[in-house]
């Protein structure tokens, strides 16, 4: 089966995410220490944090609302200073600086003279258009396609919008429930390379044995593994 | 010139959604009248978010962190109760109900049965999604395309993708600067029809005489513009 394009997840898979995430965490455990048990903060801001994920959404701006949200439970009208220190960590992340992992330039390089590459990912519109400019790697990238879901239907679609379908197309991410599922539910190939650390959403069991699914642990052995697809 | 696609913004062309923004706002200036004249409140908010737009772009969730940084600007250690309320409207704002403006169903319902309609908006991804599916006008439009900035080149790209082209193309919007401005910069027909209120951002100078150019007082008059745009 010959491939024409390759979808690439982007936080976790191109650059750091996940690791900032934790970094401001522990930052918002230090400033709430005075009126907070770390595990029972954690537990309530996971909380706050899923409850509002139907309205917010994925993303820094909600992660920032939801933190706001928490240190009001615990720190009561005690929390403005909080508050303060927790915005400005917002607008940090979101003005982080973007460096790609290791293998990630070198490998898309040479994937984009062999295939379509598609950045394909989750998150607030204007930070991940940001971030895949601030990488130096858009123009490797045929189409970025920000997204508030991936479903086998957000696959389905993209593949035929940028590329000849589903079943000519390869999915590579770090989360194996929103990268690597619905994209063989949608009939493409997908590879899973997992990060150091997984964001509680986003665990699923590996879905070992299926045909076009593989694990890889770097995203340099991704070209190796497109051949071996093509076979 | 035959019209194959016609571009649609959607807040205050489709539905209410300054009239929304305002009513937030007055909540927010009652809730703060103790510590804040009204003119200063709204002259410091309009500057917050001007400057946080680079960093959260458009859209409720960065307004409701605007509104939080304000309240403690004027309100310091005594902001926490009005920074609750501030949330919970920014939620509001996130789940109100949809109904499309006087006319807009049987105008789209017409237009999709000789072109080719798009949604083309600013705002939060997840958000602007909801809308459109909560609006009952889903079905009408061959996409939607939520983009971070509405540019000439914007334009460009989602008239290629999802027609034949801005000179083939028309957009239809309540903005100059974002709906009118650009699209026609990029080649397509663009029709201002007004809404009562503007967002101070989004003021421009009608571009009067320009040959593509139309203003509309309804919606309902789109139909008979492109026939006259066809001719």
């Amino acid at each position: 089966m010959r491939l024409t394009t390759v979808g690439v997840d982007a936080d976790d898979t191109l650059w750091h995410n996940e690791t900032i995430f934790r970094l401001t965490q522990d930052r918002f455990a230090a400033l709430l220490s005075p009126y907070a048990d770390r595990g029972d903060l954690e537990a309530r801001l996971a909380a706050t944090e899923a409850r509002n994920l139907r309205l917010y959404g994925y993303g820094i701006k909600g992660f920032t609302l939801s933190m706001i949200e928490t240190a009001m439970e615990f720190a009561g009208d005690q929390a403005v200073g909080v508050i303060r220190e927790v915005l400005a960590a917002g607008r940090e992340m979101l003005s982080h600086p973007i460096e790609p992992l290791p293998g990630v330039e070198a490998t898309l390089t040479l994937l984009s003279e062999r295939y379509r590459l598609v950045v394909i990912t989750k998150g607030d519109l204007l930070d991940q258009e940001r971030k895949v400019a601030a990488s130096g790697l858009g123009d490797l990238f045929a189409a970025v396609e920000i997204v508030s879901e991936k479903s086998a239907d957000t696959y389905r679609t993209i593949f035929s919008r940028h590329g000849t379908g589903a079943e000519q197309a390869a999915m590579i991410g770090n989360s194996l429930k929103s990268d690597v599922l619905p994209a063989l539910e949608a009939g493409a190939y997908a590879a899973h390379i997992p990060y150091a650390l997984t964001w509680a959403h986003e665990m699923a069991e590996a879905p070992l044995g299926r045909p076009r699914f593989a694990e890889l642990t770097s995203i340099s052995d991704v070209p190796a593994w497109l051949q071996r697809c093509a076979d």
